[in-house]
């Protein structure tokens, strides 16, 4: 009997778990330029980013990000593809952009970076046109 | 005694398909140009993918596949995310490109593209330089 009930706690534990890892997430695509000058400084960044900034993208529902760069005609772009798996986009990117440690890395990274006209601030949407699970 | 045998199967069989979910998978990402005079029929064919084409993605170890567009300096480009669960790229891919249905859809879709100068083939290459799990 113990045996029986130990076991049911287990597969509810692996069942929750499970479940956590079907949740749904949603998926942003978005890019920026990057300066010539500035590009073997945010290579370095992001090659060996700070906990507190890696910390805090998680706490805010963030996974499976990652920044690609490529040259297209003799500009160097870089794409952020990024999932979120939380239930308010909006706030939790208000309070991330709110965290100090945030806001240092910013300071750093955002000089780096060359937006695209149409970009509200650093980065420029993309629209998703297709998606295969 | 039937009931502890049955959750334990139930149990193992779950354990293995979460074992399977935390797999690793290997980041593609890739850019190629979207011709203006072709980029409605582009989005139709990807809004209502072929269930054959969206097979053999499936069959090739291709998960999480999407395809964004973003207008980079007058020029809509197209850029493509996808993960690979196999343990032979460049085996899966070649089998891929044999495939009658695969050749068929890409006779619709290739005249859409316009190549970036770098690209091999239709797709660019891009390098991943950050990676958050």
């Amino acid at each position: 009997m113990i045996k029986y009930i130990l076991t049911t706690i287990l597969c509810t534990l692996v069942l929750s778990n499970c479940a956590s890892l079907n949740h749904e997430p949603k998926r942003y695509c978005w890019v920026t330029g990057l300066k010539p000058e500035k590009a073997d400084y945010y290579r370095k960044l992001h090659a060996d980013p700070w906990p507190s900034v890696t910390k805090q993208l998680k706490d805010s529902h963030i996974q499976n990000y990652s920044i690609h760069e490529i040259d297209i005609k003799g500009k160097t772009q870089l794409i952020a593809y990024l999932e979120y798996t939380g239930k308010d986009f909006d706030a939790d990117m208000k309070r991330l952009a709110c965290d100090p440690e945030i806001q240092r890395w910013w300071k750093e990274t955002d000089p780096c970076q060359s937006p695209l006209p149409q970009a509200k601030g650093i980065w420029a949407d993309t629209k998703e046109i297709f998606f295969l699970k």
